[in-house]
C-alpha cells in the first residue's frame, strides 16, 4: 500500500535550516536506509542535503506515493490539493494549527479536499510515519527502532516517539509506527484495519486518548484481536471534577465504562501504565503462546526464585511439577545442593551447563509449558555465556515460551542486550516477567455476536409515549410500572396509598409481609430520607410506618414533594444484584450488571458492555464479575437463577436502546433467588 | 561500631589464586577507597597483592576491628575461637556449609563460640558487608554502590548484590549493605537497632525470608519506622501445596497474616516488586516528604499528562490548582496555547526557560506541594539543560518533593544521570512516578500501644478446664457456650434439643421467631450439609425442620455424629462481619477482623493483627478494612456499633492468648446492629 511501502516520497516544506523539522524529516529519508525516491519540495528550489528541490510537487517528474507536509497550517490546505491533483494517493500532514489549537474550519477544508480526491491522510498536527523494515522514518524522531512485528499507533506523538526512542533498549521491534494526530479522516478504526492487512504486523499497541466510532472499533477488535492481539493503553480513565452521578450505574462507570466495555467484549487487552504496555507488546511479539499455566522457573539464587513463585500464584499461573524421570535425571547430574523441585536453584556457582541443562528438561519436560530464567551476578557468574545458552535452547524450542529476569546493571548489560537482539525478553525483576509470562497464556476467543438483538419498533412507540408523559427528570413509581410491564420487567406487586388507611387496605390486599417506601419523583436515594420501612406484618404496623416515613422525609428532605407511600409485597433478603444502563457520550448506551446493595459502591464488582446484548454477552458478562461465584452458588447453597438475571440484563440493555430518550435505569437492588428474581428498587431517568 | 566502622580488617583465607572469594574480598577492600589497615590470613604466608600475609590472626602485630572469615566450613570454628581469643570484636562468616546445607551442628558451635566471646557475627553463608562512606566493600560484590542513606539487609546474598549492581544506575545512594546469611546470631531485629543508632542510614529496606522474632521485630519496626522510614520485601508471601484451612480466619490468613498485621500495626511500608522496593527506597530516601496530597504535573507533551493524571486519583493524590495570581502569571509568560491547569503542558517545543517558569511558580505556590516533571525528548528538546534546571529549582526549594520522568532511553541517558547524581529520582512512565509520590506523603504515626492488656490468670485455668475436657478438634455447642460465657462473648440464647418435641419446647421457651442448626462436632460448615434453618414461626415449623435438617445431614455427610439439633433466636438480618484468631508459627497469636458471611471469601478484606490487642489497636483495624464504610453508616444509615466490634476483637484476641490449646477461632457471621451485636455462629478448634 502506498502508504505503508511507498515507492517515492515528497517533503513538502524540505528546508536547508537544520533546526527545521522539514529539515529533519528530510534527513531521516535520506540517511536511515530508505531505498526509494525522496524529493524536497520547497517554492524557493535550490538544492536540500545533495538533492534538487522542486518548486511545487506538480513539477516532480515521477509519480510520488506519498506527501509529507510540513508548511505552516494556512498553506496547507493548497499543498493538499495540488497532491490530489497529481494523483498522489497517500499524505502524512506534520503541520499543528488545526482543530487542536482553534483552526477547526482549516481542518474541515482539509478532510473535504483530502475525501474529493480519495487520499490517504495521516494527521495533521501528526509527527509522522516509520516503517522500519524499508528504512523509511517519514517522521522527526531521530532514529528508527529496530524492524519487527509490533505495530505502534499513538493518539500523542510524544509519546510515541519517547516509546520508538526507547525501543531497542528493551528489544522492542517495530513493523511500523503511526502518529494518528488529529485523526481528521483516518483514525484508530482505519488504521486497525491496515495493520490487520499488514503481513508484517502481527501485534498491535494503541496509545489512545479517545475512541471516535465506539462500535465500529469493537467490531474490529473483536475481529482482529483473533489473530494479531491487540493492546491498548487508554488516557483519561479518571473523572476529576465530575458532578456527583445521580444512580448507582453512572457512579460505577466513571469515564472508563465505554473502554471497559470493550475490552471485556471484544477479548483486547489493556495495560496498567506506559511501561507495562511496552512490556505486553514485545512479550507478545517475541514469544509463543503458552499453552498451560505451568511454567518452571530456573535460578542461581533462592531469593529470587521465591519471589517468582509468590507472583507465580498472584497472577493465576502455576508451579509445574517435572516428570519423575526429569527429576531424576535432574538430581543425577545437578549437585547436590541444587533444589531439582521447581523452582529450579541451580545455585549460586552455577556456569551456563547447569542452565543449560535445567532450561532444556523444562522445554522437553510434558508437564512444563513455559518458562523464566532469573540470573543474578554472582562472583563468578558468566552471563554473556548464560544468555548464549537460553538463546540456543530457544533456537532448539522456538514453540517454548521463555522470559528472563537477569537482574542487576554493570553484570548483566551485554548479556541483555544479547537476549534482546534474539528475541528473548529481558525484565527487571521476577515479578513482571511472571506477570508477563501470565500475559502468553492462550485466551478463549471473544463471543461470537451471531444472535441479532431484536428492536421491536411498536413497544419502542408504547415506551416513547410513556416517557414524553413523563418529562425529563426521575420517571415516577405509576409510570415505572408502565413501562416495565410492557417489558415484562418483573417489579413486586403493589401500589400507592394516599392516606395510611389505603395503605392498610393495599397491604391485605397483597397480603402481609409488606414493604412501604416513600414515592416522591424528587427523592432518588428513599433510604437516606429514612423513607423505606420493611417487614411489616401488621395493619398497625403498616399504618405506624406511613406516619414515620411522611414525616422523615418532610424533615430530611423539606422540598422534596410526597406522592404517597408506595406498599409492595415484603420479599425475604436474598441475593442482591444490580443491573443499569447509561449513556456513554462516544458509544451511546452501556449496560452493567454488578453486586448489588451497599456493596456496589462499596467493591465496584461491576461489568459493563455495548448495549443492546443477547444472552452470549449476557453470561460471559456476569462470569467476569467476582461475585459469580454467588450466582453458581457457594457452600453449597444451590446455584441461583443465574439464566433469569441474564436475561434481565439483555432486557434492560433492549430496553435503553428501544427508548433513546432514557438516560439512566438502575435497578438495584435485583433480589435473586433459586427460581427467579425481583426487582426491589428501580430508577429510571429520562433526559 | 567495629563492625560498621572498622579501622583495621583481616581477611582470614586471603588468596592468591584470582576466581577465589579470598582474593576477590582482599582485592575489594585494598581497591575501592577504604583508608584503614588490610591484614591478609593465610597458613601459607608469602605476599598477596603486595601485602604481607599473617599465618595466624595471632600474629598480626595491631588490633584487629573486623575478620572476614572465606575459608571451609571445617575450619572456621577453629579461626573463629582464635579471632576471639585476640579479641576481634566482630566477624563476618562468608564460608557456606552451615544449616543451609545440613551442618546444623557446626553452626551450633560457631554460635557457642562467638557468644562466649560476645562477638557480632554476621552470617554464616553471608555475601559480605559494604560501606560506601568509607569505601570498604568486604564482599565479593565487584563495585561498590554510590555513598548514601539507604541501609539494604537482605537475607539473599545474590539479590542484595543484584540490587547494588543496579544502584548507581538507578540513583540509588547506599549507607550500609549487609548480606544477613543464616543470621546465626545477628538477625534482623539486630540489624535494624544497628541502622537505627547509625547517623549515616535515613531509611531502611528489608529483604526477608523470614521474621525470626516477630514481636521484637513488630516493636523495634514500630519504634524505628518514626524516625527512619522501613521498607519490606518479603518473600514467600503465597502458600503453594497448604492444605485446605478449617476455618474462614485460616483460608483468608495465608502464610502472609504475620507480616500483613506487623506492617499494618508498625506503620512499616510493603513493597509489592523487587522493582517497587527499590524505587520506595530511592524517592524516600532523596526526597523530602509530601505535606499534602496536593501536586502539581508539569510536561511537554499532553499524553503522558493525561496518564500521570489518571494515577493522580488512582494513588490517592489530588491535583492541585494553582493560585489566580500564579495561573494568571503563567498566562502571561507562556505562549498561549500552553495548559496553565495543572496538569501544566508547556507544549512539545518548550526549551528549559518553561519547564523553569512552570516549575519554579509550583514550588512557590501554596496550593502546590509536590510536583512530577515530565519530559519527552522531541524535535528539539534540551533534555539535559532541562535536567540541570530542574536540578536548580529544587536548590533553591529543597523541602518542595520533586520526581521526574524522562521517558525514552537514547534521547535522555545522560539527563536522567545528571537528576540522579544530584538525588532526583526518574522513573521511566508517569504512573511508577505518582505511585512513588504517594509514597512521599507524611503518614500518621503507627498507634501507641500504652494500655497494657490484662491476662486474667484465674479465667485463663477455668478455661483451660473446659477445653481439656473437650480434647482436640471442634469444640462442641455445650462447652463454646461455657468458654464464651466467661468471656462474656455474646452468643444468641438458644439450647440443643434433642428431639422434635424438645425442639419446640426450647422454642417456645426463647420465643418464636427461632433458628434450628445440627450440632455436630464432625461438621465445620453447617449450610453445605442442609443444617441450617432459619425464622421458623410456628411449633409445625420447628419440628420440621428438626426432621429435615436430620435427614440432610444423614444424607449429606453420614459420618458425622448428630448430637441434636440448636435452637436458638432468630435474629434479622444486619450487617455480617467476622472476627477470629489463628496461630502463625513465627509470631503466635493473631487477631482478625473482616466483613463477614459469603462477602468474606469473595472480597478478601479483612485485618490482621498480633493478639492481644487493645482498643488502640482494634479500631485502626476497622478503619483498614474497605467495609469500614458499612460501619460508619452508608448512604444515610446510622453508624453502627463500632466499639461493640473493637471490643470483640480485643476479648477474642484476649481469649486466644489465655488460651494457647485453641488452635483457631472463627466468629462467623457476627451481626452487628446500631445498638450491639451477636455472634450467629462460632467455631473454636482445639489443638
Amino acid at each position: 500500500m502506498s502508504l505503508l511501502n511507498p515507492t517515492s516520497i515528497a517533503v513538502i516544506g524540505a528546508s536547508n535550516d537544520e533546526k527545521k523539522v522539514g529539515h529533519l524529516i528530510l534527513r531521516n529519508l535520506l540517511t536511515q536506509g530508505y531505498k526509494g525516491s525522496v524529493f524536497p519540495v520547497n517554492p524557493k528550489g535550490g538544492d536540500i542535503l545533495g538533492h534538487t528541490t522542486y518548486k511545487t510537487v506538480t513539477e516532480i517528474p515521477e509519480s510520488v506515493d506519498l506527501a509529507i507536509i510540513v508548511t505552516p497550517a494556512q498553506t496547507v490546505c493548497a499543498l493538499a490539493q495540488e497532491c490530489g491533483e497529481k494523483g498522489i494517493p497517500s499524505l502524512v500532514v506534520i503541520s499543528a494549527g488545526f482543530r487542536e489549537s482553534g483552526g477547526n474550519d482549516l481542518e474541515l477544508e482539509l478532510q473535504r479536499i483530502v475525501e474529493r480526491y480519495g487520499m490517504n491522510l495521516v494527521g495533521p498536527n501528526s509527527l509522522g510515519l516509520m516503517r522500519p523494515s524499508i528504512g523509511m522514518n517519514a517522521s522527526f524522531g531521530s532514529h528508527l527502532p529496530p524492524a519487527g512485528t509490533v505495530a505502534l499507533l499513538s493518539q500523542s506523538g510524544a509519546l510515541g516517539q519517547a516509546f520508538t526512542d526507547r525501543a531497542k533498549s528493551i528489544g522492542l521491534k517495530i513493523s511500523l509506527f503511526v502518529s494518528m494526530g488529529n485523526k481528521t479522516t483516518m483514525d484508530e478504526c482505519d488504521f486497525l484495519e491496515l495493520c490487520e492487512q499488514d503481513n508484517e504486523t502481527k501485534v498491535i499497541g494503541l496509545y489512545l486518548e479517545n475512541i471516535r466510532d465506539g462500535r465500529r472499533f469493537l467490531a474490529l477488535a473483536r475481529r482482529i484481536n483473533r489473530t494479531k492481539p491487540v493492546i491498548i493503553l487508554k488516557a483519561g480513565t479518571t473523572e476529576r471534577g465530575r458532578k456527583a452521578a445521580s444512580s448507582h450505574t453512572g457512579a460505577l462507570a466513571g469515564s472508563d465504562a465505554a473502554v471497559q466495555a470493550i475490552c471485556g467484549q471484544s477479548g483486547i487487552r489493556r495495560a496498567r501504565s506506559a511501561e507495562e504496555f511496552l512490556d505486553i507488546l514485545r512479550t507478545l511479539s517475541l514469544q509463543p503462546p503458552l499453552l498451560s499455566p505451568s511454567i518452571a522457573i530456573v535460578t542461581n539464587a533462592g531469593g529470587p526464585g521465591v519471589l517468582a513463585t509468590d507472583a507465580v500464584e498472584k497472577e493465576g499461573l502455576t508451579m509445574a511439577s517435572l516428570t519423575p524421570k526429569n527429576e531424576e535425571k535432574l538430581k543425577s547430574l545437578l549437585p547436590a545442593t541444587a533444589s531439582v523441585r521447581n523452582p529450579l536453584d541451580v545455585l549460586g556457582d552455577a556456569l551456563e551447563d547447569r542452565f543449560d541443562l535445567a532450561l532444556q528438561i523444562s522445554a522437553e519436560d510434558e508437564n512444563v509449558d513455559g518458562a523464566l530464567v532469573i540470573v543474578t551476578p554472582q562472583v563468578m557468574t558468566p552471563t554473556e555465556e548464560i544468555a548464549k545458552t537460553i538463546i540456543d535452547v530457544k533456537r532448539r524450542h522456538p514453540l517454548f515460551p521463555i522470559l528472563t529476569t537477569f537482574m542487576g546493571k554493570e553484570g548483566v548489560r551485554d548479556a541483555i542486550n544479547d537476549l534482546h537482539q534474539h528475541g528473548i525478553p529481558n525484565f527487571s525483576c521476577p515479578e513482571i516477567a511472571v506477570r508477563m509470562l501470565s500475559f502468553l497464556k492462550t485466551q478463549p476467543a471473544a463471543p461470537e455476536e451471531n444472535e441479532e438483538v431484536p428492536f421491536n419498533a411498536k413497544r419502542a412507540e408504547k415506551a416513547r409515549q410513556i416517557l414524553t408523559e413523563s418529562g425529563p427528570g426521575l420517571l415516577d413509581e405509576k409510570r415505572t410500572g408502565e413501562l416495565f410491564a410492557l417489558y415484562a420487567l418483573p417489579l413486586p406487586r403493589g401500589r400507592v396509598a394516599r392516606t395510611a388507611k389505603e395503605a392498610i387496605t393495599i397491604a391485605k390486599d397483597i397480603g402481609f409481609p409488606v414493604v412501604a417506601k416513600i414515592s416522591s419523583s424528587d427523592v432518588v436515594h428513599k433510604t437516606d430520607v429514612g423513607g423505606v420501612r420493611v417487614d411489616l406484618q401488621t395493619e398497625k404496623e403498616v399504618s405506624q410506618a406511613f406516619d414515620a416515613i411522611m414525616e422523615s422525609v418532610a424533615a430530611k428532605a423539606p422540598k422534596a414533594r410526597r406522592d404517597g407511600i408506595l406498599i409492595q409485597q415484603f420479599l425475604p433478603p436474598g441475593n442482591e444484584f444490580i443491573v443499569g444502563t447509561l449513556r456513554d457520550p462516544g458509544v451511546g448506551a452501556l449496560v452493567m450488571a454488578g453486586l448489588g446493595g451497599v456493596y456496589t459502591e462499596l467493591f465496584a464488582d461491576a461489568s459493563f458492555r455495548l448495549a443492546p446484548v443477547s444472552m452470549e454477552v449476557a453470561y460471559p458478562m456476569l462470569q467476569s464479575l467476582r461475585s459469580f461465584r454467588i450466582l453458581m452458588g457457594m457452600r453449597g447453597r444451590p446455584p441461583l437463577d443465574i439464566a433469569a438475571l441474564a436475561e434481565l440484563i439483555c432486557i434492560t440493555s433492549i430496553l435503553a436502546v428501544e427508548c433513546p430518550a432514557i438516560a439512566e435505569i438502575d435497578l438495584n437492588p435485583v433480589l435473586i433467588t433459586e427460581k427467579g428474581l425481583t426487582i426491589l428498587d428501580a430508577k429510571v431517568i429520562v433526559k
